[in-house]
């Protein structure tokens, strides 16, 4: 069955999002990474900046925003609402259009799909670090302990929410080390799988 | 810089040891599955049914052929001598052809190479329980019961000898789920990989 769907999951600096955004452009189809944050917000009435961390710190770790905003709506915890509505948000742009999905468990919550390919994009900590300092800059927390949190946070939201192993290999089609391919080559090799298999 | 050794890591019943054995034929070069097995016993005088069980039973799970052979090769375990053996063996090879070596943690043993390129190849449980019966026959344990010891026995033996987790992503360059590409297809994908990269 033709892929219509593509997830793109990825480790902090592997430039999945990237990838991700290339990708959309090439099949010439929407990436919602950013626009799905948008429109969550505008749904949910929640600051983006929360949204775009919700997607990296579990509810355990992130008490702060839990008791301040409370369990306001319909007796969930403001995560727990989020992820609900992000749920049925990435339901219907699957159903809705063909796209690209980067992070937000889109995986896992679109697994009952056929017409889904999962993706993830990693690289070595060494390759991630000299990535971020290019792309986000230099902070006070040196590069590998910024991606050793994030890395750990993003695995603990996930297991938390799909019960499943962030980073395992078979919660994917398939996966690539962008470090041995570049930007550019997952991109092309991302374009070769999918025309090969759309017939499958 | 070009990879002259793949190396096949794979779940059980997804088909990954044939898929390294047809890459080897496409690429010219020795796939080093049984071989391997072979020259180990050649080697080490150790018999090949128990080699090659110990690729996937952990020493800790083994304790029969541990307490029956005792610690008799240098005050090694049998198990811990095999792999010391094992290790010597792959990194030779490894020096000295271009070859394709499935399984035996060949991936973690090379891990200090640059001319290594480390495939993992999955499937769905359902896909794997069909290919077992197809392949190795119906026994009296059901299907899903002999992958799921199998996998398990897989997994703490690779953390025992690596103290890595089995099946994670970033252990690899690229993992493949050959129920979505087929045997033949994850072998041309692979094929199509390696030219890309080979000027990289």
């Amino acid at each position: 069955m033709k892929k219509r769907i593509i997830t793109i999951s990825r480790e902090f600096g592997s430039g999945g999002r990237t990838i991700g955004r290339q990708l959309a452009e090439r099949l010439g189809v929407h990436c919602y990474d950013k626009e799905l944050i948008e429109k969550l917000a505008e749904q949910t009435g929640l600051a983006q900046k929360y949204i775009e961390e919700q997607g990296e710190y579990a509810p355990s770790m992130n008490r702060f925003s839990y008791a301040f905003v409370g369990r306001g709506v319909n007796g969930l915890s403001v995560s727990d609402y989020l992820w609900n509505e992000q749920r049925k948000k990435i339901q219907e742009l699957a159903e809705k259009e063909p796209c690209v999905i980067v992070g937000r468990c889109a995986d896992y919550i679109l697994r009952e799909r056929k017409d889904v390919f999962n993706i993830f994009i990693h690289a070595p900590q060494s390759e991630r670090a000299k990535r971020i300092v290019e792309v986000y800059g230099e902070t006070d927390t040196e590069p590998i302990k910024r991606l050793r949190e994030k890395d750990k946070k993003r695995a603990i939201n996930y297991k938390y929410y799909t019960e499943r192993e962030w980073g395992r290999a078979d919660n994917y089609h398939l996966t690539l080390d962008s470090s041995v391919f570049g930007i550019e080559g997952c991109v092309n090799l991302i374009l070769r799988v999918l025309d090969e298999i759309k017939e499958k």
